[in-house]
């Protein structure tokens, strides 16, 4: 337990300051698979602490149980990995005597898993998907001073949002001209991601190298896998990412930028392809990708 | 389509000045099912629009396809209703030639259903399971005054977000004394939730009538649903409800509040729960109810 926090390095930049590194505090979000009398049920990314009562309580929105004796009891699962540790990251719920099994329809949430190790690399391993596309090798640098400029273009974008205030949105940029490519709202942000990705694989521009994908709010784990699977190589949020984000984009080869607000930001990993200088020169990007781009986006209106 | 915002009729309240009614735009959400060769894959909570690219994205993200000729065809399904109505929240892809079909292990976010019906009322049944606890005849009253200030008492019971930006809240209030009985955080807002009936329903709090959920950033239709299913009658937010989330509410006596901010708030329905003058006496709830969470809360930290 007592990982509600993680501790990580970080790199601060901001537009016209060398950069600072020092180590920062992140949101813990890992994995939890909430067993019923030994089935897997559901898995979901969360802070870890108060394990059994976010199983309670899901059993409860499922309709379940809804009375304390029909929560009989719950333990963490020794043996979840192949070495029989105990991750904290998997709750075996025993039903009060008479409560109905959940039905597998229920099976919601669920993330492909066949293995119980859900801790660490590991865990990420459970949950995440195989990319076609490595983004380690992407040669994207842009300016701090383009990234910067990224929110306000997000939020002018979000021509739906002004009329409800109640939208996520993404949008993906040329990194090289920082150019605003595409731009999606949803009440989801991974529906607001998806339908850019989408966007990105009907025009066949997957892998999109040498882009930025900006999300309104936070980077999550689930929107740093949907972007490595388009070959994205640097996410940005207005708000902070989670920890296992960060895990997963430092693993991939992936660069996080947080707090991208005001003149600054937070780049959490692979520093390198943001530069604290001026704008970086088009013609870098790939010029037969950007001839594609421009053919794709001349018959398409980019925001929702 | 033309669904992207949905008006309603609201109240607007502002701590000592009348009341207000008019026309609101909310954001939209309704369900959308995606299938592969007829088959069902997912449902997702999503704004209508772009619905294609939203299925060719999650193919994308779930690693079914990387290129668009890999994305053969996508159409919406008509006779998705027994009337054979076409609600365009149901989309069928044809994967392209030699394309695998993606595994049943892909089902995740899979709400149940058999019945494609998926619009208006419809929709609502496909994906909500039913409270044990009608929230309709819930007697809570609660002045504006008192709801006002419940934002800063969550956003300071946050002690995991002053460290790390990155984290929502839940927390929940008893309507008649304005207390704070607990108070979550999560990576996932839904998580949050979870946490705070999982609280009640161990400690045997269920239902949660007279009480408040609080929930920091936006209201969406999986949230009001919790909420019915622990028997909350009042939910509000920080942000802005989804269209859903009001629909639901409206059709089974919960009150919305919205954009509770500052020394105001929008209210989307029951409005009457809501009032405009002092905080309401204690004493006007159950009492017996009022003991047992006493008693609950002797041995409990509230916060995370």
């Amino acid at each position: 337990m007592g990982r509600i926090t993680v501790r990580r390095r970080i790199t601060r930049i901001t537009v016209g300051s060398p950069p600072s590194h020092r180590e920062d505090v992140l949101a813990a979000e890992e994995p939890l698979e909430i067993r019923v009398g030994g089935s897997a049920l559901a898995i979901t990314m969360r802070t870890p602490g108060h394990d059994f009562e976010l199983a309670a309580g899901f059993l409860v929105s499922e309709g379940v149980i809804s009375r304390s004796e029909h929560f009989g009891a719950a333990r963490y699962c020794a043996g979840a990995t192949t070495d029989g540790e105990n991750t904290y990251n998997v709750v075996d719920v025993t039903l009060g005597a008479g409560v109905a099994a959940p039905s597998p329809s229920l099976e919601r949430n669920f993330y492909t898993t066949s293995s119980c190790g859900l801790c660490g690399k590991a865990s990420i391993e459970a949950v995440r998907t195989h990319s076609a596309y490595p983004v380690r090798d992407d040669r994207l640098r842009i300016s701090a001073e383009t990234l910067v400029g990224f929110p306000d273009r997000l939020r002018s974008g979000q021509s739906v949002f002004d009329k409800t205030g109640g939208l996520h949105a993404a949008a993906l940029f040329d990194g090289a001209t920082g150019e605003m490519l595409v731009l999606r709202e949803d009440v989801g942000r991974h529906n607001a991601v998806d339908k850019v990705i989408g966007w990105a694989v009907t025009n066949d521009l997957l892998p999109l190298r040498g882009t930025v994908l900006m999300v309104s709010g936070r980077a999550s784990f689930e929107l740093a896998q949907k972007a490595s699977m388009a070959g994205i190589p640097l996410l940005a949020a207005v708000s902070a990412p989670s920890s296992l984000a960060v895990e997963l984009a430092s693993e991939i080869g992936m660069t996080v930028v947080g707090f991208l607000r005001g003149s600054s930001m937070v780049v959490y990993s692979f520093d390198e392809r943001v530069t604290a200088g001026a704008p970086v020169e088009p013609g870098t990007t790939d010029p037969e990708l950007h001839e594609a781009r421009g053919a794709a986006q001349a018959g398409k209106v980019p925001t929702l």
